[in-house]
């Protein structure tokens, strides 16, 4: 047992101490930086989107009410999200329960962000009489929220509270560490779908013609659109490339 | 340079070896006997909703000729695709050569029904004096059809030309392998992101105001939807987890 925690240790520290050669520095800072670029400006671009075309938010008109929704579920849930996984990339040189914590901090905090949008649409949707979950968009949204709160449970049991019994546990936990990355991007990837089908969507109830003469509003949200499947490209490639030398076999996810 | 070559060639063959327990050989199962029905299952529900609800192709009628297209890119290219890349796991004891030419065979099935499926949505749209691609859905097409491109080209050149030559292009191909991994994958995920927004675009159109009642083909539409991002889901599971026992960390797409 005593062999095999120090075998773990190694790995965590070893990292560290491999020289990096050249490419391998220019893969790392262009990732991070594309990745950060682009998950601030999914974040604005909707922002500047509901604020300058949809007129705002205001509380008391159920059209300016829904407004919050994608404010909150794209620029509040998926780049927190975003941010949360790319964590394991960025923070090369930090302890590797600070990376945990920030980890779960983020998420954390898109909770709220989850609900305050959930119910933002839910709301506006029933003083408007409009049916809810019939779209692809409100059954795809239904189900990334089912996996996020599923991840979120399980991910803060495995890899934070059982950290107390860490010798004990160390077999769980490294099975855990596998499906709960493969599972933590596929909910990152499926909110990215519902965000997509949630623009189309959006695009065909405000714009309708308009949409198809290419206006201006309709290329800020296509351009949402592709900035978000840019990240659904960049953020998993992110995390699936090691931290360590690039002809060094360790995936950033296998560290438990 | 000898014993490169040998360690590569143990690696190839090594995993035959290797004694799967219980839980690995129902996780095996599992998930190559769920990806297949969903494969198969989101091909079925296309052609069936196509047939049965949009009635069926006629190259005379644009109206039906669009059919072609939901048709050919899901129960085409990405049905044929996902075998595609499935095949990694399903594999587990042919040998790598014959993955690869059959993980070839498949994409390039895949290819007349991207460009059937294309030039049967461009001619139908022309004929109905429909603008082109003004959608979201239609930019994510785009960049799905030319990151396919490419990945098939870079994948052809890479890892079945350069075999030629396969002690020199060793360190090449190993270079190339997760990068080609994470771009097919990110592909995959990029024509469902594509053809969920297409499928919520299409309920708008055709079924207008009726979506919103739940009638049966929006509940088949959004089923085909959530087929597709379940899809989403267990493929990149699928090849990301290891061929290998369970404590083993060697990942499929790691072979060259």
């Amino acid at each position: 047992m005593q062999d095999r925690y120090l075998g773990e240790q190694r790995r965590y520290d070893d990292d560290d101490d491999r020289v990096w050669n050249c490419g391998a520095w220019f893969e790392y800072i262009l990732v991070v930086v594309v990745s950060s670029i682009l998950l601030i400006a999914a974040s604005v671009l909707t922002i500047f989107w509901t604020i300058y075309y949809r007129k705002g938010f205001n509380m008391d008109d159920p059209k300016l009410q829904f407004n919050l929704h994608p404010v909150l579920m794209i620029g509040g849930y998926i780049t927190l999200s975003g941010f949360s996984i790319l964590l394991y990339r960025i923070c090369r040189c930090c302890s590797h329960l600070i990376v945990k914590l920030c980890h779960t901090f983020f998420h954390a905090c898109s909770i709220p962000c989850i609900v305050i949008g959930f119910m933002a649409v839910w709301d506006s949707h029933n003083q408007q009489q409009i049916p809810n979950f019939y779209s692809l968009h409100s059954w795809l949204g239904m189900i990334t929220m089912g996996l996020f709160a599923l991840q979120f449970v399980l991910g803060f049991f495995s890899f934070l509270i059982l950290l107390c019994c860490e010798n004990a546990t160390y077999k769980f936990r490294s099975t855990m560490v596998p499906i709960h990355a493969s599972f933590g991007v596929a909910t990152f990837m499926l909110a990215i779908a519902t965000a997509v089908t949630g623009l189309t969507q959006k695009a065909h109830f405000e714009l309708g013609e308009n949409y198809s003469q290419t206006v201006e509003e309709g290329i800020i949200m296509n351009s949402i659109g592709v900035i978000l499947t840019g990240l659904g490209i960049i953020i998993p490639f992110a995390v699936r490339r090691s931290n360590s030398p690039a002809n060094c076999k360790v995936y950033v996810t296998e560290r438990i």
